[in-house]
Formats: C-alpha cells, structure tokens, sequence
C-alpha cells in the first residue's frame, strides 16, 4: 500500500474519538467467545511460532523494484508461500517488468474471493533505523506489546503473513475453507504498479478472478486507541512522475554543470523549473492549474458528503492535526472542509526537488539539469493517461515543450459499492469483533485497486484485517505479534478474523 | 579562486583567437636569453625535485573548511611553508572562523608586494578521479607535458607552490629579493572568505599591508592555445546563501516530511519555495527582479565598453560556446553583448535544489522543508549586504517572512585601476615573457579582492602568473610540471616569472 507512517498514523486518528460514541465496547477477547472459531483459533495458537518465523524469514529477503533488489527471488517466494499455504496452483507470470504470482485455492466451495498481495517493499537506510530493517527482530514496544520491527512488517508483510497464517490454521485444524482463494500477487506495488494489468489480463488469471466475490489486500491498521478501523469505498488514482528540465534537451544552458559566473551569459535550466513548475499550481500549491485538470472531477454525491459529515463529527481534529504534524489545514479550512478535501480534492504534489549541488554549503555552479518529482492524485472520473496528457499539453501550450515527462507508475481511481457484498461482509466482520467502524468515501492514498475494479475485471476491491502496525514507508516499521493493548489484536487473532472474513464472504 | 574547470577552460578560450593577432611570437624558451635571470633559472632548476615534491606533500594535506577538515593542521603547514621560503616572521592569525595565516620577508628593499594565498581545497569525491585526489601523481598528460593531478593542483596549490619555488630559487641563487613581501592566507577561500576580513584589520597585518604596492593571487591560467592569459581590472562580487522553506518555520504545512495523499488539506514548503524563487527573476531566469536589486549597478564605463569591444574582436566566439558547452547565449545574443554581460550583468543563479525525496524513482512524501542554493554575482557598486537586504526586504514585502536566508559566504565586487603600478608590472612582466595579453574590465567569477581592494586597505589587487592547470572545483584537476607545449610555461620557467615580476614591481 502505498502508505508511509504519516498516513497510516493519521489513519489511526481519523478514528480517535470514534470511541466515545461507540458506547460500552466489549473487549474483543470477551467478544469472541463461543463464536464457532475456537478450534481454528487453537490450530493457530499451536502454529504461533512457525506463523512468526515465516513472517520473519519473509522480511529477511526484500524485494525492491527501484532497486532491482531479489526480484525473481520474492517472486519464487511469494509461489512457495501459496504453495505451502494450500494453492494447489501457483505460477510465476512475467510481465514487461518485474514478474508477478498467480495461484489458485480449490475449496470445492460455492465462492471465490480474490486476494491481492504484494511482495515488493520500500527502499530503506539502515542507518535510520533503531533496529537493522532486514532481521526482523521481535521486540517489546510500549503499548504495543511483542512487534516484529523491519522493512515490510506493516506494509504488507505482516498481514499478508497473517493471511497465511489463517490458512495453514484451518489445515491444522482439518478444516476446509469456506471459499475458494484466487491469489494475485506483484512486486512493483511501491514503483506504482506499472506491469500490474500485464497479470490480471493474462486469461487464466482473469477467467480466475471472474469467479470472485471481490478481492481484498490484507491489512493491520487497528487505531491503538480504540481499535477502530476504516472502510473505504475506494481510494483516489496517483500518478508518479519526474519534471526534467536540461540543457540537453532544451538545446539552451549548458550540457553539463558549468561555472555558475556563465550565469551572466548562459540559460539556467533549473530556473527553467522553477518557472514551469509555477504554472502548476496557484501560488499557495493548493490548487491545481493544469489546463483541464479538474474537467473530469465527478462530485460527490449526497452519500459521500453524508459520510464526510459523519466522520467529522466521529472523529477528533486535533488528533488528526498532531498526527500530521501540521497546525492548520491549508486555508485555516474547517474539519469538515479538511476531510471532504481529503477525499475529494485532486493534487499535484512536489515530492523532491534535485538540481545541481546538493551537498553542505554551497558550491558555484549553474547546473545543467533540475528534477522535479512530482505526484497527481486523481479522483473518479479522471484517469492517470488523460491527466498526464494534459500536463503535457499545458508545458507545450507554454512554450516548456522540452521539459521532460518522465511517468514511473501510477493507476486510475478505484471505486467500490458500499452495498457490495464485499463490503457487507467486511462490516459484519467487523461487528463479529466488535471493532468500531467508519464509512470513509475515499482513501486519500492510494492502491491499484483500480485493477480490480475497473475493465475488464470489474469486482469490488479495498482493504480488511485486523491487528495493528505502523511506520510503513519510515525506519522502524513494526507490526504487533504479540499485543498488549487490549483494543487491538494480535497477529494470532488477526489471522482468525480472516478465517471469519471468509466465513461471511460464503455466506454472502 | 572560485573558478571550477568550465571557467578556466572558458577563461582559455577567451583568449582561443588571440594568437593570430599577435603576430610573429617567439617561443617562450628562447624569449628570456639573456634576460638577467639565468642565476635564478639555474638555481631553480636544481631545486626542481624538492620544489614538486613540496607541492605534492601540499596537495596531500588538503584543509576544506566546509567539511571542518584539517584546518588548523593546514594552517600550520602554510606557516611552515612560509618560513622555509625565507619569511623571518610567520603567525597563525585566529579569526571567528577557521585560522588564516601571516608573514613577513623583510629583503630591505624600498618596495612591499602583498600576496594572497589560500590553503583550503574544495571538496572532493575519489569515486569521481583516474587518479586518487590527494596522491599528487606525476602523470602525462597529451598535449601538456609531466602534470601533477591532485586536488588543488591549480586551486591554487600548484601556482602558489611555483611561487614557493620563486623564492627558494632566488635563496639558492644567493640572491636578495628585489621587494620585501607580506603574506596573508587564509583557509575559508572555499566557502566565500567568510572571515578573511578578521585577518587583515589585524592591527599588524594592516600595518604590514599599507606598505604594499599590491597585492596578488599567484595563478598559472595560460591558454594552452596561445600561451596568452588574461589581466582582469576587477571581478564581480559574489554572496552565496540557502533559501529555505520549512513547515517548522512557516507554522503551516508540515514539520516533518508527509504522506503525500495530505497534501490535499496541508500546505507544501516545496511549492512555498518555488512561488518565492519565481518572483526573484524574469521567467526566462536571466533578469533579477529583487526589488532594487539593481539600484545601485554602475554603468560601463567608455574605456570598459571598448576593452569588451577589442575583446570581442581579439577573441573566438565559436571556442567560447564549445567550451562553456552551450549553443547559444542568452537571448541568441551577439558576442559583444555576451562579453559585455559577463562583465556587467549581476546575476542570481541557482546553484542546487534539495527537497523530499532525491533518490532514483519517486516516494510519495510531502516534504517538511525545501532549500534552493543560490548565488549571487555583484557588480560595482552593489554590495553584499545590501543585496542581501534588497532580497529580505523583497521576500517579506510578498509575505514570505518564514523563508530563511542563510548566507554562508560572499564578499563585495573588487577593482583596480589600468594605470596602478600593479597592473603595469604585470603587463610589462608578461611583455618581457612574450605572452599575449587581454585586458578585461572584470572577471565574471568572484575572489575575495575587495578584502585588499576595499577600505581599510585599499590597494589594487589582481591575479599574476604563468604556466597553466585546470580542472578546479572538477575532478582530475592539474598543474603542469614540464610543459611539452611550447606556448605554456612549466612550473620551474613560471617561477622565474614571478622573479621577474617582482623586479618590475621594484621598478613602480
């Protein structure tokens, strides 16, 4: 998912509050008693140890697409996890990039439910870390209990080992599952998701998903205050990519970095930038201007605001604020206003700026390239390829015809119904565990849930579990084995509320 | 100096063009029979190996200030230098910053030369070199002749180290010097001579430099084209400073870097940097808008447009192009106005932009902070603090009173006059080598000679020297040792040179 810790802490938030009004909340291990799941949830107790040493092994061979780190390695993996699993399939499917998993759990059930994973991490610096991110140490955290700390444990190791770990319970316990699994894996979910469709549109694997209810991502975002979670009816699209202004290109300023007394005389590509990227975006950076940009915006519907307007009053301000580390909303906007932003608003977003030099200090020169990293996030009806032709038409109507576009990733909006019988099992999912609930129109994230939900494979798609983890994305990434906030789950029970997810999505 | 390669090269190829006027030259070598110098010739031949080597153990001691690196070790070798090329009295003169260095070499002579030595280097990266940075090798270079390749080399190690062997030579000729010198280094020339001022109002270092007809920077720039180089009346001013955005500092927008699906309701420091940078320049980058930056620019004067109209006509256009790199200048200008800009026009010029993410791909962040690295070039009679001033007051007058400006280095522009005995030295001395020379109002790089030039002081200033390196602020910088190039001089016959000089300078 593409969540760092910012996120998902303020995830965490925009349900703090939501437990004042969820009055006399059971502790989820009274609340589960008696509900037809002990004898899995002893099969997985029994297979405690085997569930964490396989998540840890898991974190012990990162993948990394933008680092062409052990690609075909986590690959392999990732077949040998479903196979041991129980997928009596399972395939590697190569794709224009890295390759993806395909493989397939025969229940002989009624349904099909689909289930997306992801094998890739986020790139990491040891050096910022409290503990080396690729030993996947298990330590005590205060509040939290026994974590695993490393790159993946939350995003998406963790829960999708937790997922596993569901699995190899009801084998343990002779069970058979109460559906059929259809699993679709890649490993460049954290570059965008550039070669995800070259799977899903491989026929065995969409005549596979065809079958499914809906597909889901594994997650463990249980807010640590009241063990809430999210539902959300989709996620905004995101679209990554480089402005490049050059020398090269341009055929003005300098091919490689000169001295920067030239200015006198010479263009300087990285103003080229500047003045470029000013165009963008009103002078505040708030609002897009791209030439067309916000044409396709659908807006919301009277249930979406209604949502909103829920969640303002369920959920605390502050609380979001100090998540966010941010004083005011942009325009000292309302809470209200802040949220509908949240799900409604298209951005254009600087996420770097390279030119030049870049160390301590300064240094003399008049650089010869200049780098913006940039993201759009897009909302239904705007589409990754129509928003960044239209930047390309905006440069060149400006006369920045040589500045480069580079686009690394990204996919279209993803939309599910709330009255979608994925949804409704994830509610009832949630209920069964008395964790309190908000309905949330749209992730201001991102996901390539669109994959799902769009053509031509067009099934309900979003993210459920249970348990707890943060940092994704940031050093010190953990995911909670052991907890002991009574809130949140641990990794075992976590993996009992998907056996339970499974049991509503055959009843659905 | 503050001149990186492309300049030096730019600097040669100002001159590219020149030899065809100067008609019927002789070779150096057979230039100075009998030109009174053969003694020290002699002498400075014998001590050829000791004079290199004390370059290359220089060279492998390299003081940068910027890293903190061997500062007080690199003063202490500067004062030793000194001493065994015969100054009688040498301090380590402490300033707010990093130390400088002062000495004296009373020769009971009627005239005092004042010279300007830097022990700093600039900062280096090994990966980046064909030969490690600071082993000083004796390479061949094709074309050039026995180089040695070091950090340094000609930054300003190597010519500074020719003057050494200027002066050691004349001790083993048994000659007396025919002027009495005063030297003042320091060790921050690097990072804009930030306390260098601290050095020379020292009340007997000032004393020590009244006395003075001038004071010189030793430089070894011919053009390998021509022989010829270059007598600059002056160079531009320079201020070097960080423009930093920062949600910390703005109250708005984050303190530490963000998922980036915020930015739909928290405000960006990136886009904040770019609104105020593109209110500091025309949108083509070339014309300073800072309120009144220009306010104080004095016009070219008749005799400065007709040193810039004899150069435009002396010098190769083409060869300038090639070797800053660039197809065209600044508004397809002509040569002349590209001559008369580089000599005139104050400039802002970003150095680097550092924000968020700046690895390969992209990180879908909001970044906490963003840093534009800029200079500044000044002509007479802008100052730097004024023109700091000038953008404080540019920058709060448009509410951008959290962007920071932190200025790390710069000093004010520097002149001397054509008819002062420092400049008549230097062209009778290059007159009397055969050199070809061009008189240049100003150059458009930037040395701390306002530091002499300027009151308390205010003595002319200037560079002097022969032979030739490159490579300054680059990788592979060098200095010739044995020149193969009969048009360039190598370190033993650049040495007589500044013997020579120093007669002329006995003469004023």
């Amino acid at each position: 998912m593409r969540n760092d810790s910012n996120w998902t802490t303020d995830r965490r938030t925009l349900l703090a509050g939501a437990a004042a009004s969820a009055a006399a909340l059971l502790a989820p291990a009274k609340a589960f008693a008696a509900d037809g799941l002990d004898a899995v949830r002893k099969a997985v107790a029994a297979n405690h140890d085997e569930a964490v040493k396989r998540l840890q092994d898991w974190i012990r061979l990162p993948s990394i697409a933008a680092e062409n780190k052990a690609m075909p390695e986590g690959a392999a993996y990732m077949a040998k996890l479903a196979t041991d699993a129980g997928f009596q399939h399972a395939e590697i499917v190569p794709t224009r990039g890295h390759p993806g998993v395909f493989a397939t759990l025969d229940a002989g059930a009624k349904r099909t439910m689909g289930i997306y994973f992801m094998y890739d991490v986020k790139q990491y610096d040891p050096a910022e870390w409290s503990s080396p991110p690729i030993e996947a140490r298990l330590l005590d955290k205060e509040g939290f209990g026994q974590v695993v700390m490393g790159r993946g444990a939350v995003n998406q190791k963790g829960p999708q080992a937790t997922f596993l770990a569901a699995l190899h319970g009801m084998k343990k316990a002779g069970k058979k599952l109460p559906v059929n699994l259809v699993l679709v894996a890649e490993g460049e979910e954290e570059i965008g998701s550039p070669h995800f469709s070259d799977i899903v549109i491989k026929p065995n694997v969409l005549a596979a998903l065809k079958k499914c209810v809906g597909v889901i991502i594994p997650t463990g975002w249980q807010s640590p205050a009241t063990g809430g979670v999210e539902i959300n009816l989709g996620a905004k699209g995101v679209v990554e990519f480089e402005l490049v202004a050059s020398g090269e290109k341009w055929g003005r300023g300098p091919k490689e970095d000169l001295h920067s007394s030239q200015k006198a005389r010479v263009d300087s590509p990285a103003w080229r930038l500047v003045a470029a990227l000013s165009t963008l975006v009103t002078p505040d950076g708030n609002t897009p201007l791209v030439d067309g940009f916000m044409d396709k915006v659908r807006p919301l519907t009277p249930r979406e605001r209604e949502l909103i307007l829920l969640a303002s009053k369920n959920l605390n301000e502050a609380d979001a604020k100090r998540a966010a580390g941010v004083t005011h909303w942009i325009d000292d906007m309302s809470w209200e206003a802040a949220l509908e932003r949240l799900a409604a608003q298209p951005t254009i977003n600087i996420e770097g700026l390279v030119s030049g030099y870049t160390g301590p200090g300064g240094k003399t020169i008049l650089p010869s390239r200049a780098v913006a990293k940039i993201d759009m996030r897009l909302v239904p009806n705007m589409t990754r390829d129509d928003s960044i032709a239209k930047l390309r038409a905006h440069l060149d109507k400006r006369g920045f015809k040589d500045i480069e576009v580079n686009v690394s990733g990204g996919y279209d909006p993803t939309e599910t119904p709330e009255d979608s019988d994925l949804v409704r099992a994830m509610q009832a999912t949630y209920k069964r565990f008395n964790v309190p609930t908000t309905l949330y129109p749209r992730l201001a994230g991102s996901w390539p849930g669109v994959t799902f939900t769009g053509a031509p494979v067009n099934l309900p798609a979003g993210q459920f579990g249970l348990g707890h983890g943060s940092g994704a994305h940031a050093p010190n990434e953990y995911f909670v084995i052991k907890s002991s906030n009574p809130k949140v789950l641990g990794m075992d029970e976590a993996a009992v509320a998907f056996v339970a997810f499974l049991e509503e999505i055959a009843k659905s």
